[in-house]
């Protein structure tokens, strides 16, 4: 991950947008993020993801899909599922997903 | 804003997210933000937002609408019109902005 703005794909594509607070337990936790980048990452239709985080406070991850088919691969992967089930009992005080189809973006990028 | 994660709201809603990276300049910014949530809050078919920034690095602003309507009402308010343009020219290295329709959402919160 980058630390620039995702591009804005070309429309439509699938849009997941998961809003989260952590609780204090990280055991295990970058080693799970760390594999579950590798898994979704080797999804044909990943097309990228960005994520923010306020110190001591709200995360906002967003990832790209291509299309439904993509992203519900990656919903049911197990490997995936055994981690959200992880993140429901000690890793997420709480969080909201939101997943939605683009109608449209751009970009913008300064010149010099 | 809280340091909460915005509801699931009932689908189907209007999500625009904006992940950005700030400029050296913060010159009138703080007051441009405020004065912008002050307009967005008063727009009825606006739902609500939230926000997270990596120390030095990307922001990530998710905006909440009812319906195109009051996305529209507001990306035409001209004030939010000149701020958007003062975005381009003094606050913002880059951004991209995707605007999507969210077809399911749902939220966790941990109980005790």
């Amino acid at each position: 991950m980058t630390n620039q703005p995702a591009p804005a794909f070309e429309p439509p594509y699938l849009m997941a947008v998961f809003s989260n607070v952590r609780s204090s337990d990280a055991s295990g936790y970058p080693e799970a993020l760390a594999r579950m980048n590798e898994i979704v990452s080797a999804n044909p239709g990943f097309l990228g993801h960005e994520s923010a985080r306020t110190p001591g406070g709200l995360g906002i991850t967003v990832a790209y899909f291509r299309d439904h088919e993509a992203l519900t691969v990656w919903r049911e992967d197990m490997e995936h599922r055994a981690a959200m089930e992880r993140g429901r009992t000690d890793w997420y005080d709480s969080y909201t997903l939101h997943v939605a189809t683009v109608e449209r973006s751009h970009g913008f990028v300064r010149n010099g």
